[in-house]
């Protein structure tokens, strides 16, 4: 018999997550890359792990972080934000040797953007299971795994490990597989990305994500199959579109998208993620949780920073309330 | 007998150093740090070696930089303007692999400043004697040795083969200390501080360098020690008191400061040098170098952006004449 809900309650364990912190450096004006001195603003907190465990915190809900950081302003900017906000950060190392990851994004006019990056060869580049990274699983109730560590032979064995940890004292495993094309070359990416499939209990796909992942040609048979893989609950993220549940328990959710003037995309994704498994964790269900994934991901997109925008659980009912939405669910 | 000039003349070949290419992003208020987002302004070129580079280029010396960048915006806006200057980047590798190195500064209210660094891990943390270097030291006529490269294995052994080549060759080696008392810890860097003094033609010093740099209490023993171990030029750097040439040829030669306002001091020294160094290399006196290299540093310092105010032959006399010191030397 299929339970409910396929999340571990709240009460097992704080939501963990693992990958990159990062200062974001944004262009204030509208052009082409950076290849002249031009007004920018920064540095913001950012890296989208960090993103999204913020606004699992912000709801109210238990998480850490499995990071690492450089010991410099960067990396403190973060660690205060993370702590001031209610995120457990004893498993972030301070590097002495690397700096804070950063990135540099600048709009171009038909609205896609340029990057400088410093990742790899930064602090965020070297996260290990320490002590204190294994400490922090070992009473998690939910490991959330994000796409981008496919790419990172380091992180995924640390997620490997994580997961079974956290499995085997009952808790779940929730999966936003942020694919990239350029990923998922390769048999190892694909294998990888099967295996993450077998045990997750909440996929969170946007767009094409979905179609990738299954390895279908439409959503009804992306569903179909991811399903009877054993994911027990798909949440697709349409952006501006809103967004819809899938799951043998409770079939099509569909929740529309709010209407709001978007000034900064980055971290949507990710706080419309931290929203609804921080409202299922907590009980809520299928539709509310849309509700109010949907509600974090639209505020978030009318603040400037990747972090400006998380918004507290009251936040989130006073935005719903003000579009008149309140009684939804 | 001692010669008037010891540095290699122009024709014998180009200026050539080594170390690292940076850009710069600057804060735009006076405060603490970076430990929230605030207004920026950047990238800047940057990295010593390359505002000195850039200065010699601008005062119609041949030059030639070696260095490392990484595939980015960043490395581009350094190349783009070391070439459009005139500066031979046919020794600068582009890492496929590391990001361009980077420097966040902001004054803090007491005029000091905050750092946040991304070098060691950068590209310019990576630089190697490469055929293309090679191929640049067998022509060049003048090392020029930033003292900041004491604290860098690679670079120092990548220096020490250059003084090799350009010795033979009947070069001159010009070396700025930059000495941090940091770096002077431990025996190593006293003995390679020493062995480069041996070789050393011109040395510029600027405040406290001179008496680190021979091991003495006051400035007429420190000349006069330095003079004694084979240093053919001294030339000491006061910031606003001006500066003093110092030779068994010529003596003591003082020049006085040009009174600026000073807006962005970084980059004063790089450009003082090259410009006197240009021009003793181009054959002037000691007096109508110091004239220059003043002129030189006193005009970057009222830019903002580290290698926004290096400054042509043409600006550096109209400079001088515009303060009446045209007659001079």
């Amino acid at each position: 018999m299929e339970r409910d809900n396929p999340l571990a309650p709240e009460a097992l364990g704080p939501t963990v997550t693992v990958g990159e912190i990062l200062v974001e450096i944004m262009a204030t004006t509208i052009g082409n890359g950076f290849l002249a001195p031009q007004a920018l603003v920064g540095p913001f907190p950012s890296g989208a792990p960090a993103i999204f465990i913020d606004q699992v915190a912000q709801m109210g809900g238990s998480c850490g972080i499995v990071a690492a950081v450089g010991d410099d302003d960067f990396g403190r900017l973060n660690l205060d934000r993370l702590k001031a906000d209610g995120v457990d950060v004893t498993a972030v190392t301070v590097s002495a040797d690397k700096p804070t990851g950063s990135a540099f994004v600048r709009y171009r006019p038909d609205g896609s953007r340029d990057f400088v990056y410093n990742i790899k060869h930064s602090a965020a580049g070297e996260v290990t299971m320490t002590e204190a990274a294994k400490a922090l699983f070992s009473r998690a109730g939910n490991v959330h795994v994000m796409g981008s560590a496919f790419a990172i032979s380091g992180l995924w064995s640390i997620l490997s490990e994580a997961v079974s940890i956290v499995k085997a004292r009952g808790g779940s495993v929730s999966f936003d597989p942020n694919l990239r094309k350029e990923i998922m070359q390769g048999a190892e990416a694909r294998k990888r990305l099967d295996a993450m499939l077998s045990i997750t209990d909440l996929l969170l796909p946007s767009g094409e994500e979905l179609l990738v992942a299954a390895d279908a040609v439409d959503e009804g048979e992306a569903v179909e199959r991811l399903l009877a893989k054993g994911v027990r609950e798909i949440v697709l993220k349409r952006g501006d579109e809103g967004s819809t549940h899938y799951s043998k328990v409770f079939g099509r959710v569909d929740c529309p998208a709010f209407t709001v003037e978007e000034v900064d995309p980055t971290g949507a994704g990710d706080c419309f993620g931290a929203a609804y498994l921080t409202s299922r964790r907590a009980g809520l269900s299928p539709a509310r949780s849309l509700l109010y994934a949907n509600a974090a991901g639209a505020r978030t997109v009318t603040k400037q920073g990747p972090m400006e925008g998380v918004s507290s659980k009251v936040e989130l009912d006073r935005f719903i309330a003000a579009a008149g939405r309140e009684t939804e669910a």
